[in-house]
């Protein structure tokens, strides 16, 4: 699997909806997430700053969650983006969505210094909602599993 | 309901494990968030930075994820602390926590401005165990309802 994702989703959310901390393009502080295809999975990779510390030496938990949270809503947005018969990369503007709910089971301490993998599978669950199973990888080894449950989102949050 | 913690469990954990991005005093690029009692009940509270952003407005989910994983932690120290005969504020080094598993309903969009408040309920599950339910406050509003699975650290994080 390549370590990097050359069309991301968040690439072309449309401007006003380019800004979350965690996948936002815009957001200059933020963690610039990218989640792309990689056959009927989805990727994203990130490698922790060294401030993302729980013990040290060990990559905060609140990070893996950020992780597992932006990879399910890109994932949702890919999905429903293929449905619609595109592909990142085609220019058009994908639907956003936002987290119902979010899992995260932390299976192990995660070493820093590696280069954090999630990978995805999603199904959807009702036209405007989608549930994203993540495995997260540090390295090789598996750290975490997580579920998103990503809503299409709502007309609440551009009112 | 006080909007301040005077004595918080964090400002006692012992210096090797005082790291954390979200709840380590000695974190300088972290969240500093500060957990303590109130009666029966834990409470953190945080500003979230103009940076935590979700669509623009609203707070990044991920941010509410990280308030809830190291309220959770913090909880489950506090009561353990107490049932070793222990309040923060007393000295004593608290036992430090990790977290086995983290669950976020959103219940609502999160507006921007507004301090946020996570009131925990502790159970002890296992004498090494511990879940608090967390509930997250936008001022007056409920936004999110979590669950922390919190476990005490095991000897792999600092072998």
């Amino acid at each position: 699997m390549s370590e990097t994702v050359e069309h991301a989703i968040q690439d072309e959310y449309g401007k006003d909806f380019a800004w979350c901390y965690g996948c936002g393009r815009l957001n200059e502080d933020g963690l610039h997430l990218r989640t792309g295809w990689n056959g009927e999975e989805t990727m994203t990779f990130y490698e922790p700053r060294k401030e993302h510390t729980a013990i040290p030496g060990f990559v905060y938990g609140g990070l893996l969650a950020s992780l597992v949270d932006c990879h399910g809503t890109g994932s949702a947005s890919l999905a429903l983006h293929r449905k619609n018969g595109h592909e990142p990369g085609s220019g058009e503007e994908p639907p956003r969505f936002v987290t119902g709910s979010l899992h995260v089971d932390f299976l192990k301490p995660t070493p820093q210094g590696k280069t954090l993998k999630a990978v995805g599978k999603v199904e959807e669950i009702h036209p405007k909602k989608f549930k994203v199973n993540v495995e997260v990888f540090a390295g090789d080894v598996k750290v975490a599993n997580g579920e998103v449950v990503a809503v299409l989102m709502p007309s609440t949050f551009t009112s």
